[in-house]
């Protein structure tokens, strides 16, 4: 088996704000992330599938089919956008790392199908790093 | 001479918008970066400073005053802010990377006393930097 | 189930140097490594933890929070330090990265209540890298 | 258990192509990779090994023998080479990612006798990355 | 005056060899670099325009264009391709890093309207560098 | 006019430290950076040189010829020494990141034969970064 992973870039906008919560409890657990008009980053994430290599072609998934099905599907979805109000699969979470993978882990695992999904690495900053491998 | 740099970093959301244009004209110079909710970026400032270093010390500028001093006066005012309505300095400049730099620079300039501000770099992403050495 | 990673920085000085050799076992072992005045790195340590996020906060562990422990129960014995003389927990052991991500995973493991701490991955230089994931 | 890595570099021409396609059917498969004069890349192979480190050297495996050992077994063998053409270990095969860390694997894990080989990690450029750790 | 800088990539195979020399003289000038079947990188271009942004747009020149310009002009030309033998703007020079600045220059400099052309750098690796900035 | 630029790397331990003044003034002026047992960085150096590249080679400086300089003259000197007791060309000078770009471009500077040397550019850290142009 072979691990094979590209990466994709995008930059949006998001706020840590449970609407459940009172003013005072967001602040105190999201702290400056709960900011009322939001603040924002540059995404970094990486998508890994598992593989064999058929011999033909020696190649688990097309890397440049991999790059189409991210950017269609992971990065349309999210670039140049709000996480709180734009983006159809952030509905009803907090706009949290962890909550973004888990997201692209539903939308891309039924879609991979040259090898299959393996992870879902969101970098939402060069310090702050998520992984989802699946339920 | 010898010019010393330190990096700052902080995260923030805008959204690039003329309010004296028509949302047609925003949206075609603007492009995705008008999105109405905004977006946002991890920012990456450097500061440079130029001087000779006094025998006695060796440094330019000490590099933790430095960087106390780009915590304090840059980072902390737009840290987890939104730079279209949360940032004193930015009001009524579109918060392009070129308008930031600016800013920066005119806060820094009178408050570097080692040394002399020689450039502000901003990086709005790992592909899009922009450069201020003053008027 | 899904990581969380934060990176945290620092720089000290070491010398690769087993008091129970002799001079010439210690430079065939070590090599420069052995230098009698040591040398030094910038090094980055990256904390994995591992847990289920909850619905309320969708953070498996505040990673201010994280980095907030970082700081204090690891950076703040090493940095600036000499890894031989200066740091009580490496008392004893050589000073290679591989244990002191060992010793960094001791201090750690009962600290992370939130989650459980999953890796401790050291780079020693842009080119070595150490990680442990516990006994 | 502790996993350690070192990293190598080398640039290197290819061409995908699999010699019993059409051209028509090479070119729908391979797109670009299959420019006939070719296309190059600066990889990055970063080796892990995985061992238990000795109380007296405090060492998985010496960092320098293990540069050393991948200095000679594995850059000296394709730095600055096509791999289509000059490398012996890749005859028969489409030099893709996926098969230079399979060919590396196979090199390597005889030859590393502290500890065992663990992963072989290949960087084709910043965004596409493949893993193999063993059949 | 602001200085933009806009980075693009590109992959591709090159020799360094002169055919007006021996086959001697080459190998003695360029070593490896002349392996016949040649070699390859994963080059990055770093292409900055000057100008003062006007009050109503707050940008040099929109990056977005600048990127628009630099794919059409220059990586269409150069990516996946074979630096010898495949582009037009490189017959009859050697394929080092510096001439490639300075066709990329020549490319570009009449391409750029809004602000100037200011300096094409452009990085062969992480480690070899080249910047031009025009006759 | 053309600039090349090359990379090399050191690790190295100082302690930064003026005999002439009172440990008290030493702890004020230095912080940290004067522990009594020293701590030390991985250091990357670019130098970069400027030339006309001959038509012949195309190249203002064989980057191996600059990176054997680099290595021979620079590296070798500093790389796994403690620069307050090990290296010869900083005796009576306080190892500032400054001091150190100084004293590599005064040896530097008679032995560039091919093209001139145009500046020595130091990063102590990712953060900290020194820039000498000669005096």
């Amino acid at each position: 088996m072979v691990l094979v992973t590209r990466k994709g870039h995008f930059c949006a906008a998001h706020r840590l704000y449970n609407p459940a919560w009172s003013d005072e409890k967001n602040d105190r657990v999201f702290g400056k992330c709960n900011n009322p008009h939001g603040h924002g980053h540059n995404y970094t994430v990486e998508v890994t599938v598992a593989g064999d290599p058929p011999a033909d072609s020696g190649m688990v998934i097309d890397l440049k089919v991999l790059a189409d099905i991210i950017e269609r599907e992971l990065i349309e979805r999210v670039d140049h956008k709000n996480l709180n109000v734009d983006v159809e699969f952030m509905r009803g979470v907090i706009p949290t790392a962890e909550n973004i993978a888990i997201g692209f882990w539903k939308i891309l695992a039924p879609r991979i199908t040259e090898g299959k999904l393996h992870a879902i690495r969101l970098y939402e900053s060069e310090n702050n790093i998520v992984e989802y491998r699946g339920a």
